[in-house]
């Protein structure tokens, strides 16, 4: 098949430029154009001055998806950004299916560092074992199927790591999914949170499941529900590496 | 505190130098001695000839973590490196832990991409939505306790990536583990595997769960299985953002 052009879809990691990978800064020097959520765009623009930037609010997802494949339909090479990993509730998936009605052009994914290790690398050291990545976001999903995967992940005593836990119009989701935890989890159970991870205003927290339940979270924060194993050393996050000989 | 030296624990990606990130590579830049685990110093070493490297055996793990320490108390710049991201199943813990008794050297992690996004790029994009992240390695955890984990994680409809999926000694894992998933998610489930991420020799292979259970990996491989809703787009494993208007 002829490939008219390529499009990348790159992870740029949690936060500033230095959290991007080395692949996925050669990839946006090789482009002409990126395409990004306005947000994200900014946190990358001063290190790629030459690119023409193109950008799309917060909720118009797919719209940011075919403006993407229509530049690259004109011949340019264009790099579509997405914030920590384009896999993990990004862009890498509907690039994938609107793509499916672009045939002439190559998508290559590139990886980067998603929240869920960016912010456990902050708490220390909290996903070493098992673990489960829930988002609180029932935009897309319905509650009644999150709260049936929070149940079955704390019954099966994953390290969970949520995304997404509360905004505006969801200010008590991180309650509601703290109370069906702890129909699993012990109260004492370790848990962290972080905001900002590898920006400007970066901070971190560790606490038990029973002090989450009553934390406030925003959109910018991520959080970490130890299992039964996992413990505070010297004020960071640990969990052991297994059952056996910890 | 009087904090003498300071020890760095970098995850270097998945495979080549360019999967690490800026922040890894320039921390790395800054150390006098770099210790790891002999193949993932391998992988790095020529572009950090001025440094002295220092490697020990797979399962050393305990000895590497204390050779680390005495390294810094010398008054040394240290690295720890791991392969993919050094907090998921990797070294992070275990060095918070053994670090524990040298509280006058400070532990910075610093997050690389693991092998469950590294590998999803290559396949397309399976993790988008919620995921469990299950070792198969039965070395440190019962296989009791793995067997409930992927039964639960099975029934929450979870995308699943299997890490360690086989070994020598454990060459039916993985049929024992899509056994298990068969009693709820359907043969037909789309499932990819994933060999060598980012290294010589990368390949991948979208098939079914069914198909999965009669195939042969190694340590080197990830392996991904889909949830309820995860499509084949064009050769590629593709999870939707959600169970609404997809």
């Amino acid at each position: 098949m002829w490939i008219l052009s390529k499009i990348y879809v790159v992870g740029i990691g949690p936060g500033q430029y230095e959290q991007m990978t080395m692949r996925a800064a050669d990839a946006l020097r090789a482009c002409d154009t990126i395409v990004g959520y306005t947000v994200y765009v900014e946190l990358v623009k001063e290190h790629f001055a030459d690119k023409e930037f193109l950008t799309t609010p917060m909720t118009k997802e797919a719209e940011r998806c075919r403006l993407a494949f229509e530049e690259a339909k004109k011949g340019k090479n264009v790099a579509m950004i997405c914030s920590g990993d384009a896999g993990v509730y990004g862009m890498s998936g509907l690039m994938l299916e609107i793509g499916a009605a672009y045939p002439e052009i190559e998508v290559e994914v590139i990886p980067g560092v998603t929240a869920a290790t960016g912010g456990a690398a902050v708490l220390g050291a909290p996903l070493i074992h098992d673990f489960a990545v829930i988002s609180l976001s029932d935009l897309l999903t319905p509650w009644e199927k999150i709260e049936k995967r929070l149940l079955l992940a704390a019954e099966a005593d994953f390290v969970i790591c949520l995304y997404n836990p509360s905004s505006k119009k969801r200010a008590d989701y991180l309650k509601r999914a703290c109370d069906l935890m702890l129909r699993h989890k012990a109260p004492e159970t370790v848990c962290g949170i972080v905001s900002n991870i590898g920006r400007d205003g970066e901070s971190c927290r560790v606490l038990t499941l029973l002090e989450l339940r009553d934390t406030q979270t925003d959109m910018f924060t991520t959080v970490f529900i130890g299992n039964s194993q996992t413990k505070e050393i010297g004020g960071k996050m640990v969990t052991p590496r297994g059952y056996r000989n910890v």
